[in-house]
């Protein structure tokens, strides 16, 4: 489905070259002063500025079409969109019948029985994490002081100078994966709903429709698998439930500990990239080169944080919201 | 909350140390030939048996309130439950000031002001997986032809011969962790609604519910991040979408491929150990040394598989009926 | 669906003729006194007691599965089941070719392909109002210190005395219809969520899964379409928002005034009447003589304004839940 | 919630004074044709045109937002917005104080805690009912062959001739309310989930959604308070489960007996009067005369019709798609 959350909730609509892509936001309290302004930073840490990342340029000026009145939230559904200005179709005339590896011509073609917006991914395209960055900025808004922090900790499997890796992968027309890292502070003791809807649940979930992401790990992560119980668990230390280690990453028993709440994504290398590859073209049955032409993320990964911090900023509001009604 | 699935839902409720747990399946079709004995396979694969694992021996025998007629599900809730026979709360005395670390004691109190039912871990004990194993049963009639098969990857590092490295454990009176594999074979193109239910989505979703997994990773995982596209892409070589490799783990752009499905969790190391750890004391407020007594399973890991087919199934489930609707 | 509610969430379970009955709640906040006893003056007012009420006699002992330990809710799901004593499956031979009119037998028999449980309407009984009485009883202490009352206010358009006309109809193997009028006093400013989940609509949603609800009227219902909206509108005569008149039911735009809510229900005549009837038969595929036995209520009206009072609990518990969490 | 639907879903967003009202449709099959000029017949139908009704005219043009490629649904979320055009907000200056009786302002002011935008009702405007008549376009295409059929049965009481009534109210500065019946036909049997999601639960949970609405009843409604059982049950007369009368309106146990479906609704006269009434003023603390200027409606329900088709069409694409997924 297209929503997200409980009683914060997102629903996402539009396409990548459609006119717009845009967020309903409902279950917004009512008084949160919000203007214009308030998306410009997160909005400008999402767009494509480094070496690596596409040359698609657009201005992202969030609109709002309902849900704010005098520059406070009211209370009802806030409606976000955003025009999609430079849309170049042209780049995608033969995806139909030779999808493209990895990408999800193939799979979103058989689903919606070819009648979906193939161009640029269509509501599959990275694209679609714009609104979800605007839904987190009112997010952060309801969470304070909740901070939230997430950051490229490696490229390529390099943990240090992602620069000439990137430069590398852009050269040969390839394309890289990385990992990102985030960290949240300042986290009450109680946010999460077992059995179903623990903390890591409502995560992940949400980590997993970022477009690219194929793995995440809570804490100390799949170290734990060469763990002992007497190493991984995090003794208290305090009143507070402070602990002296954070190998679970501030989540025990799928609530937060007051902890920091610490997590990674992986995120794979873009799948559209200008090297040649083999794959079967559905026309003449033959497995065929195809080079994948138009403009493309090498490196992907370097705009996930911010997208990253957006929807654990939705999970996070949501929790504390149930959490306000249940406590 | 306690309740996961949109057309296919699992209802769960009970406690370690109550009188019951269960759960209530709503979504179920109608016309499903079902008796107790098609439970009896997958509840004896859960049951503790190799050494590392719990000496609580419960009967575990399915009790059917509702929803089936005549051996046919009746297309009415299918409720389910389990007689907690072994109760032994005596061992569980002290732990409401001396919290154990790594255990949902701290945060379930804080989060339930204390009224938690606190005896075995109550509603967050593995006892839990039991209806869920029960659930998945069900949920493995309404795929077929799809096969799920989960098995034990690696325990505390080692990929081969585990039992060493558990007995050594045991004799610590230590735990450990270990990493579990779910592949997915037979299924069709098409499942997993994107944006926010992305296949990936929903499975983490399901699998962060079970106690003790902390990441998961489809496909290559997080050896995604040290790949180029042009590694990590999987080159279609057929009419059906069949790839090269399968690096995606049978799913893209959150959809099923038709290729298997493959993922792993991490299982932590149970927090539960007889050596000493020496944790926050609540009542002296100093740090105090904690021994914890009572049955406990040093490798949960072992138990873990049949539990994550069982949601596997689940989720799968959930979405062919979905897809049936849309489709 | 078998579930109900947005915080405060009803799931139920359950069949006439089969073993038990039940419902499991989740939302339930940790920390209410709850102890078998609380359920006995509900469960008595639902038993079948007057003239042209069922014969049918059980014990309705609620049974709690799960969330409630040492006599307080947990914060975890809290199910409570009723076993069926009385089954009498060989009244309910014939209906499988010969369907009852204004009764489920026919559209269950084609919704669920024939596997439904049809002894005694299955899952559509009335019994299934017991664990609603029974999820009443906990949401009333949720709720307070609003108060409920539901009543009778006519049978068989007569608004006194309804023993006569009751007998009668018993005399007459026949069954009478009657209204349902109820009252909530102490009701706060501020609940319900329109859009879509106005106070109206929600409980309205509830009341029509009650069986034989055939209609529901808020504040001055349908006399509104006979009066002008001089004569309607409720003016306000005080600083908390209280009116001269309360047309609207104590309901202004989907949201509680902070005025009595009002509203009544029609409950249909039973279906099942010892009378002859003369229906279509599925073997013979003639119009042929049906008479029905068993034991039935004459008169259903009489047995629910409990059920009423025990859904608008419901409802008004989410809705204070919600609110909570917003506001 | 501004939610609503399990499988075809509705968002709705948007004030009346607003720059947009509009609304997200998840859940809708791929493969629908689908232009702009479909939506103008309902659209129409819904626009002020007889004595009665408001003199703020708007252009009412529906912009399809996504979700539309190539004259076709894709099977991503669609989103309709509507600019408003004409403003005026300058009739709502003094409200704050003195709430108009029979109004949403005092609710949505304590609600929302004052920060609801109050021009014009805001987000609970009648101007809403707008994009749900475009929801119905695309649900009606879904429920083919399905037809509704909504009109006005009685004005004021009156059932012929309504136009005389409505002048001498429009004369009076005064309000009127009336009667929107509604028939289904070509019902396919077993639409309707029981137990909480009965046909008549999901059809009154929409109904009441619509501003203006207070009561709703199915076939013979409150009639069936004075019937018999032997009077009230629809004797089936054929195969097909057609029976000799209708006091069911076509819903047996909650389920499409395959009968027409009937209602009717009753909507309240407009509480906006430019007759003087005498109100509680917030200000001056004491009761008031209030006249009420603006455009409006004298008779809302003359504009109802559609929106109740609109919604019936919505309802029944939902349950169509459950139906389909489980059948």
């Amino acid at each position: 489905m297209n929503s997200f959350g409980r009683i914060f909730r997102l629903h996402i609509f539009g396409e990548s070259h459609g006119t717009h892509v845009g967020i309903c936001l409902d279950g917004v309290p009512p008084g949160i002063y919000l203007t214009q302004t308030d998306f410009d930073a997160d909005i400008e840490r999402r767009k494509p500025q480094a070496v690596g990342t596409t040359k698609r340029k657009e201005k992202d000026v969030p609109i709002i079409l309902s849900g704010v009145f005098n520059n406070y939230t009211t209370g009802a559904p806030l409606t976000i969109v955003f025009t999609n200005e430079q849309h170049n179709a042209s780049d995608y005339h033969n995806m139909t019948y030779h999808y493209r590896p990895g990408h999800s011509d193939f799979t979103t073609h058989v689903k919606y029985k070819g009648y979906n917006d193939f161009r640029g991914g269509g509501h599959f395209s990275g694209r679609l994490t714009l609104p979800i960055v605007a839904a987190g900025v009112v997010a952060k808004k309801i969470i304070k002081p909740i901070e939230i922090s997430a950051k490229i900790t490696s490229i390529g499997g390099t943990t240090t100078d992602f620069e000439d890796i990137i430069q590398s992968v852009v050269n040969e027309n390839d394309s890289i994966g990385g990992i990102v890292q985030c960290v949240v502070s300042n986290v009450p003791v109680g946010l999460g709903e077992p059995f179903f809807d623990s903390l890591e649940s409502l995560l992940a979930h949400a980590m997993f429709s970022i477009p690219g992401i194929k793995g995440i790990e809570f804490g100390s992560g799949f170290k734990l698998a060469t763990m002992k119980g007497s190493e991984a668990n995090d003794c208290f230390i305090n009143e507070q439930g402070k602990t002296k280690t954070n190998h679970s990453g501030g989540i025990i028993g799928g609530i937060s500990s007051g902890n920091d709440i610490t997590f990674s994504v992986v995120v794979k290398p873009p799948s559209s990239i200008g090297k040649t590859q083999f794959s079967y073209h559905w026309a003449t049955k033959k497995i065929e080169a195809l080079t994948i032409t138009g403009r493309h993320d090498a490196c992907i990964a370097l705009r996930v944080p911010i997208v990253v911090e957006a929807l654990t900023a939705c999970v996070l509001a949501d929790c504390m919201l149930i959490q306000k009604s249940c406590g």
